[in-house]
C-alpha cells in the first residue's frame, strides 16, 4: 500500500522535523529509530538488539509481535475494524463478559476507552454521580494519566504543569516506608486506613466520592503496600460509602505474578481500571470495570461518558486474543516464576553493589532504588531530578542500552518490568548487564 | 484464535449484561447487534441492511472495511504493532511528515493521541504554556470530547454532568443565525471578531491563552460560519497573541468537500486538531498539528504531554494508508460532488416538507433543522430534549432505520454525514427514504 520502506536516515530526519515526542524539549532529542521487534527484544536499523526490560511503557506484556496476537488482529481487521459504540458487537460483548469472569469479586460491567487516562476520567465522573459527592482522595506517589481529570489526581510532578486542574482533589501520603522510615509498619500511613480516616475527618467523609490509588505504585517508585493496607482502606471506604477505584493500568494482567495486583491481598475495588497489559498495547484500549452494585445503579441512571472509539472492535478482539494467550501459555505463572528468578538475582547483586538501597517487587514488577548511602538512604539523584542532577541514573540507563539492555529510571528508582513471556536466559542476561552497569552507580556511593 | 462466532442472542445477552454504553441508562437499552459492514452499508444478524448515513460517529469516511485500508492494517500488524513513543518509527514519522504537507499554511509538527479528546487536551495545555496565560475562550455550541479538559471547553449539555471542570473557561456565542435571526450578517456574533473583542475586553485579552472552536460546528447543529467569521477571529487572536485552535475532528479530511474545513475560508489555525476521518477510525487515533512558530517554541521548551499510545504504529500506518486512498480515489472531490447531489435533493424535499426549517451543508456535512413552523422557526423538539420531548425527532430516525437508512438527530437537527465514498444511487436512496419519513415530522407542523 505505502511506498517503499524508508531508510534509517529518512525515519530519523522526518521524526526530528515533524514528530512531537512526549514530556520533552524537542530540540536536541535524538531518538533511536527502531526497525523491528520480536518477543522480548527490539532492534534498531544498525542491527543493535535490545532486551526490552521495560516492556516499553510497561505494556508489552506478551512481548512484541506475538504471532497469535498478530493473527487475531489481522483476522478481526478483515472482519470488522469498527462499529459505533451504540451497537452490540461480538468482540466487545465477549471481552466485557470475559472481564466479568476474570476480575475479582463482583466486578461486572465494563466501559471501554482507548487507554488508562480516559478510563480513569470516566471512573472519577461516575463515582461522583453514584455518590452525589464531589471530592476525590488521591496519593502523591501516583500516575493516572495526562488528561485534565486524570492528571489532577496524579501526584507526580507532571501534574504541576497541568494546574490548575479539576477541583476537589485531596491528597494522602503513600506507604513508602523505605524512603520515610518513620512511616513503617504500624504507622497510620503504612496501615492506610488510619491515615485515610484522619484526612476524611478534616475533609468531611460524606463529601468524598472516591479514593483512587494504584494498589502497587508503578511509575512513581514501585511501592508495595503492607499486608493490611488495601483491606484497611477498603474498610474506611465502606464505612463512609466512598467508591474505591484501583488503577491497575500497569499492575494488572499478571504483571505482579497474580492476574490482578489486588488479588495478592484479596481486596476488591468498586471500580477497576485497566489498559496496557489488557492487550499488550497492540491496539489502543483501556477499560473501566465496575461492581455489581454500580452496574445495578447504571440500569436506572445515565452514564455520562462516551467516546467515538469506546468498545473499538479491533481493540476488543486483540484483548480477547491476548487473554486467551495468557491462559494457553500460563503467562501469570511465568511472571511469578521469572519474578522469583529476577528477585533472587537482584538480592545477589545487592551483596556486591552498595548503590542498591532497596529492592521491591513481585512477579515482573520490580523497582530498584539506588542510593548514595545505605545508612542515610540518600537517593542517588533527588526527587524530580532533571538534567545534570539526573545524570548519575542516566549514566546507568545509557550503559545498559550500550550493552543491549533497555532500562529506565524514575528519579532514583529503576523500573524492571520485562515482558511476562521472558525466559530464564533473558533474565540472566539482564542480571549480568545490571551487574556491570551498577558499578557506575556504586562510584557515587559516599559511605 | 477465538472460539466459534457467537449467535445474535449470545451477543445481545452478553452486551446487555456486561457492556456499559455511552451517554445512556443501561436498563432498557436494546442495542441492535451488528454482524458486518462493507462500504457505506452495515447489517444486523437478521440480514437487515442499513445505509450508514452518519458514518457511525462521523468517522467512517472511507466506508466500512475498505479493502486497501484493511490490508494496510494487516500488513503493519505483521510488521510492528507497537513501539514506545520515545523512539523514532517509520509509520509515525511518515504520517507526521504527510500531515505537514497536506495541512494548510505552516502547520508543521504533530503529536499523536488515540482520539480527538486527548488531542484537544494537549492543545489547551500547550497553548497555556506557549502564552503563559490561563484562560480559554470556547463556544456554547461545541463538542470537544469527554475528558475533563475537553468537556470543560465543550458547550453542549453533556458538560453539565462533568462540572465543575477546569477553571478559566470563558464562553462566546455562536454564529447561529437561523435560530437567532437577530444575529445575522453584520452582527457582532455573526462576524465573530467583534464579539470576541467584546468578550476579551471584559476578560483581559492578555489573560487568554487560546480560542478553541470547530470551524464548522458538528454535533451541536451543523453550523457554518459566514464568509468573514474565521478570518476576523484570526485577526483578533493575532492582535492579542492568542493561540487559535481549530477542532476539525469531524470536519477534517474531506468531510466538507475540502480537505480541511478551514480551507473554505483560507484561514489557518495555530493548532489543528484531527481524528475520525484521519483514518476513518479503523484504529483509534487523533492528532494535534502545530504551527511552525509553536514547533520552534517546542525546540527549547518542554512539551508537557504524553500517553502510552502516542504515535501508535498500527494507528499511524492506518492513517497513512487512508490518506493514500483519499488521493488515489479522489475522495474529497466525491465528497464535494455527492454533497451537491445531496444538497439539491434536500432543497427539493423542502418544497414538499414543511418541517424542514433550514438546510446547512457543504460536502457531506449536512444538517437538516426541523421545525414546527417555518415562520416562528419553533424547533420540532426543544434544546436538550430527552424522553417524550424528543419523540418527534426519534420517530423520524426510527422510521428511517426501518426503511434501511441510518440517521441521527441532535435535538431538532438531523445530521446527514454519509461516508465520503458514497455513490449516486445511495444518495438517491437516502433522499427517497427521507422523503417518506419526513412526513412524520410534517405531522407536527402547526402552521
Amino acid at each position: 500500500m505505502n511506498a517503499a520502506a524508508w531508510s534509517k536516515d529518512e525515519v530519523v530526519e522526518a521524526d526530528r522535523e515533524y514528530v512531537i515526542h512526549s514530556w520533552s524539549k524537542q530540540g536536541g532529542l535524538n531518538p533511536r529509530a527502531i526497525a523491528g521487534a520480536q518477543g522480548s527484544w527490539f532492534w534498531d536499523y544498525d542491527g543493535n538488539r535490545f532486551l526490552d526490560f521495560q516492556s516499553q511503557l510497561v505494556n508489552s506484556n506478551l512481548g512484541h509481535q506475538h504471532p497469535k496476537l498478530v493473527a487475531a488482529i489481522q483476522e478481526q481487521a478483515g472482519k470488522l475494524c469498527y462499529i459505533g459504540p451504540n451497537f452490540a458487537e461480538e468482540s466487545r460483548a465477549r471481552l466485557a463478559q470475559k472481564l466479568a469472569e476474570i476480575t475479582p469479586g463482583d466486578l461486572k460491567m465494563s466501559f471501554f476507552t482507548t487507554g488508562g487516562a480516559a478510563a480513569n476520567e470516566n471512573a472519577l465522573r461516575l463515582a461522583r454521580h453514584v455518590t452525589g459527592r464531589s471530592k476525590v482522595v488521591a496519593r502523591y506517589r501516583s500516575y493516572h494519566g495526562a488528561t485534565a481529570g486524570a492528571i489532577s489526581v496524579t501526584g507526580d510532578p507532571r501534574r504541576w504543569h497541568a494546574e490548575p486542574g479539576i477541583s476537589g482533589v485531596v491528597r494522602m501520603l503513600d506507604p513508602y516506608s523505605y524512603r520515610y522510615p518513620d512511616r513503617g509498619e504500624g504507622s497510620a500511613v503504612y496501615e492506610g486506613g488510619p491515615h485515610l480516616e484522619e484526612i476524611l475527618q478534616y475533609e468531611d467523609p460524606y463529601s468524598v466520592a472516591a479514593v483512587i490509588l494504584e494498589p502497587v505504585t508503578g511509575t512513581n517508585g514501585l511501592i508495595y503496600p503492607g499486608e493490611n493496607y488495601l483491606r484497611s482502606i477498603r474498610e474506611v471506604c465502606d464505612k463512609y460509602g466512598i467508591i474505591l477505584i484501583f488503577d491497575e493500568v500497569m499492575a494488572g494482567f499478571g504483571r505482579t505474578g497474580e492476574l490482578f495486583a489486588c488479588n495478592h491481598w484479596g481486596v476488591v475495588p468498586d471500580i477497576l481500571i485497566t489498559a496496557k497489559g489488557l492487550n499488550s498495547g497492540y491496539v489502543p484500549l483501556g477499560a473501566m470495570t465496575v461492581s455489581a452494585k454500580i452496574s445495578e445503579w447504571l440500569q436506572n441512571n445515565k452514564f455520562w461518558g462516551g467516546l467515538t472509539y469506546a468498545g473499538h472492535p479491533l481493540a476488543c478482539a486483540s484483548a480477547l486474543a491476548s487473554l486467551q494467550i495468557m491462559e494457553d501459555e500460563d503467562i501469570v505463572a511465568n511472571s511469578k516464576r521469572q519474578g522469583e528468578r529476577l528477585g533472587a538475582g537482584l538480592a545477589e547483586l545487592a551483596t556486591r553493589h552498595e548503590s542498591i538501597g532497596d529492592i521491591r517487587g513481585r512477579g515482573l514488577f520490580y523497582g530498584l532504588e539506588l542510593v548514595r548511602n545505605r545508612e542515610t538512604r540518600e537517593p542517588l539523584v533527588p526527587f524530580n531530578a532533571v538534567g545534570e542532577a539526573a545524570a548519575p541514573m542516566q549514566r546507568v540507563v545509557k550503559a545498559g542500552m550500550q550493552k543491549g539492555l533497555y532500562l529506565s529510571a524514575n528519579f532514583n528508582v529503576m523500573r524492571l518490568t520485562p515482558p511476562l513471556v521472558i525466559k530464564d536466559d533473558e533474565i540472566d542476561f539482564a542480571l549480568e548487564v545490571l551487574d556491570e552497569v551498577l558499578t557506575l552507580a556504586d562510584e557515587d556511593v559516599t559511605s
